[in-house]
């Protein structure tokens, strides 16, 4: 990516995606193969007045060392500051980005299951208060890196790898656009009607039939649906995904029943890809999980807490927007969930709720994303006397 | 370094330099470029029980971002975090692993060195209470990177520069022993007897002469000195620098007048290499600085505080050990010092003085470590009753 380019990438990642105020300390979570971006996204924080740039690395090595040679009770070990440090971005109103993008697939693979489960960094569980607290503009983009680049196209030698995978990636993100906020100002206003006129017909459930899925989803009296933008209790608005495609409620956590496929493989925060998943449900929880490939890490993630085996998000894509269409299967939620219909494991978002009936949204230190949708994949919205609604099929929204 | 060596070599560091206990958090700090280095001491780290081990990652370039692109007067900001955390290391009882070696040598020389001297990140304040809490188990040992091994033998080439960094290195630390822990233990004896005899002494003060160099220091009347083991307040032994040639003790910050000409570069942790550097001090305090390079970034570092115009440390190396006899200018501290006797200003060491002289060590947030010997320094002791006692001429003790 050349200098112009990678200049204009950061500052519509800071600029728009996460909107960096003056004054503001700026949080980047940063991986071995992404110092490019890091950095260039660093200068354009300062360029847009931020008093300091904290970036958190993550180094997939460090983890699988530890997995490797760390007594096995202290896994779920985490020091104090790691949670204080995100509180306290959320007390000092920070901005923050995180960058997605696998940096080191198929890393942990050769590893226990259950070990890799355990230690679950670089999440915290305090992430997911300061995101329901909406104390802090955040947004998440890609990172291009050579380790993805041949996870996505093995089959392209190791520069046309990378070039198509920038190319893709500029393409979704609307940096071939000549004036990209305005296209994405544009997106977003289509996204957020979408999101109203599902709000207006306040469903009592959801039902998605595909080939290997037949589940219904409850929804909350209250469940709103969402997309694109996000406020910050100050009034900063900011778009959470950079590209986002979707539009999105939280569930009630009682009410799911029945089996649902995945159309996509999911890779999880570790590195681990599980492949080919299937979850059947019984009155809200995922009381069965097979896959092909990394099922039993994902068993022993969603054995956390109780809500971890719960429903936190029903999200729907239509067959617009720029990801779907690339047929790209990128293994990175961001991309992936961007470009289908999709469900997530763990902790709701209360904050799309009325305020009484916020703690019914599922309570957990998880949120897994898994892509559902497809063309093939019909959603018809249940009201509360019995009527069925067609929402979405063949890829169209059918409200 | 093949990996097998890699392993004896972190084990040195872990297992007999820092000495991780069991159960213990192990801090390391680490740059990019030594991450082959960080991960193999956190694989160590973890086979010695460590419970996690908790990599602070600095990058240099970040740092360049904000020098050229932050609002100057948010230079000196650093999150609350950084802080606490390093004293939550001394209240959990963790050992600490720091790297020395630079890996971006000179990539801020082109900025303005006023700008430069007022980040003094990845150094914060809390660090020199928790050294001198003798809370945590440490050390610092070199890590080997190109860019460093260019800086040492830019007539190399690339491959041939790295060899022979590292082969120089594995010297040093003597890891081309046998048993490298039975030398360190046999060198530090030898140290430890020195600093003995010095101690014994009681000097009233030191006068140094050499090229460029006449220069009185006062010390305390309680200046122990020490070499090579330190040990925790929970009795944990370790050796704090690896590899160590040093003896040394903290002086009387008030009664150093004269001049003292450096005989190595100094390179500060932000890069910025100092060379030819003439100091002249009166009544303590270094009221005149000279280099031909690198100077006025220092000379805002010595502004920081009162201290940091003060006398922190003296120490004393002989012609023995096997950094000197090298011949290379490593432009690093660690190794540099060790070479040679220096001098360091800023802050003290009030732990080798008397429970009631304490409060008189130099206090300051800075303490940068300036190589004044060779084998033309003559250093003579003078007692309280104005004997001169021949210390150290030609390299060799005379004491």
């Amino acid at each position: 990516m050349d200098d112009a380019t990678l200049t204009r990438f950061a500052d519509l990642v800071v600029g728009f995606g996460a909107n960096v105020q003056p004054d503001q300390i700026v949080a980047i979570g940063g991986e071995p193969g992404k110092e490019y971006l890091v950095r260039a996204l660093a200068a354009s924080a300062y360029r847009h007045g931020a008093k300091f740039v904290d970036v958190a690395w993550f180094d997939p090595h460090l983890k699988r060392a530890r997995i490797q040679h760390a007594r096995p009770e202290t896994l779920e070990f985490v020091p104090p500051w790691y949670g204080e440090r995100i509180l306290a971005l959320g007390d000092q109103r920070a901005a923050r980005v995180a960058l997605s993008g696998p940096s080191a697939p198929g890393l942990l693979s050769d590893l226990d299951p259950v070990l890799v489960g355990r230690d679950r960094l670089p999440t915290v569980k305090e992430g997911i208060k300061v995101v329901n607290d909406r104390t802090t503009n955040w947004t998440i983009c890609p990172c291009a890196s050579s380790a993805w680049a041949e996870l996505v196209f093995p089959d392209l030698d190791a520069s046309a790898r990378m070039e198509r995978l920038e190319s893709e990636l500029l393409h979704v993100l609307r940096l071939d656009e000549e004036d990209p906020i305005a296209a994405w100002r544009a997106r977003a206003d289509t996204l957020v009607s979408s999101a109203e006129r599902l709000s207006a017909r306040r469903f009592d459930a959801l039902h998605y039939t595909g080939p290997g899925t037949d589940l219904t989803i409850g929804l909350l009296p209250s469940s709103d649906w969402r997309a694109a933008r996000f406020q910050t209790v100050d009034g900063i608005e900011h778009m959470p995904n950079l590209p986002t495609e979707e539009v999105f409620t939280t569930p009630d956590p009682e009410r799911t029943h029945g089996v649902v496929t995945s159309t996509k493989p999911l890779v999880l925060i570790d590195g681990t890809v599980v492949r080919d998943l299937a979850v059947r449900f019984e009155a809200g929880r995922a009381v069965d999980v097979q896959a092909s490939e990394g099922g039993q890490t994902l068993s022993t993630i969603l054995e956390t807490d109780d809500g971890a085996a719960r429903l936190g998000e029903c999200a729907l894509v239509d067959r617009e927007g720029r990801i779907g269409e690339l047929g790209t299967i990128f293994f990175d939620t961001l991309l992936d969930e961007n470009a289908a219909s999709h469900l997530a494991l763990g902790q709701g978002f209360p904050f799309v709720l009325d305020e009484p009936e916020r703690p019914r949204a599922n309570e957990s230190q998880i949120h897994i994303d898994f892509m559902i949708g497809s063309n093939e994949l019909t959603v018809t919205g249940l009201t509360a006397d019995g009527e069925r609604v067609s929402v979405l099929a063949d890829g169209t929204w059918q409200l």
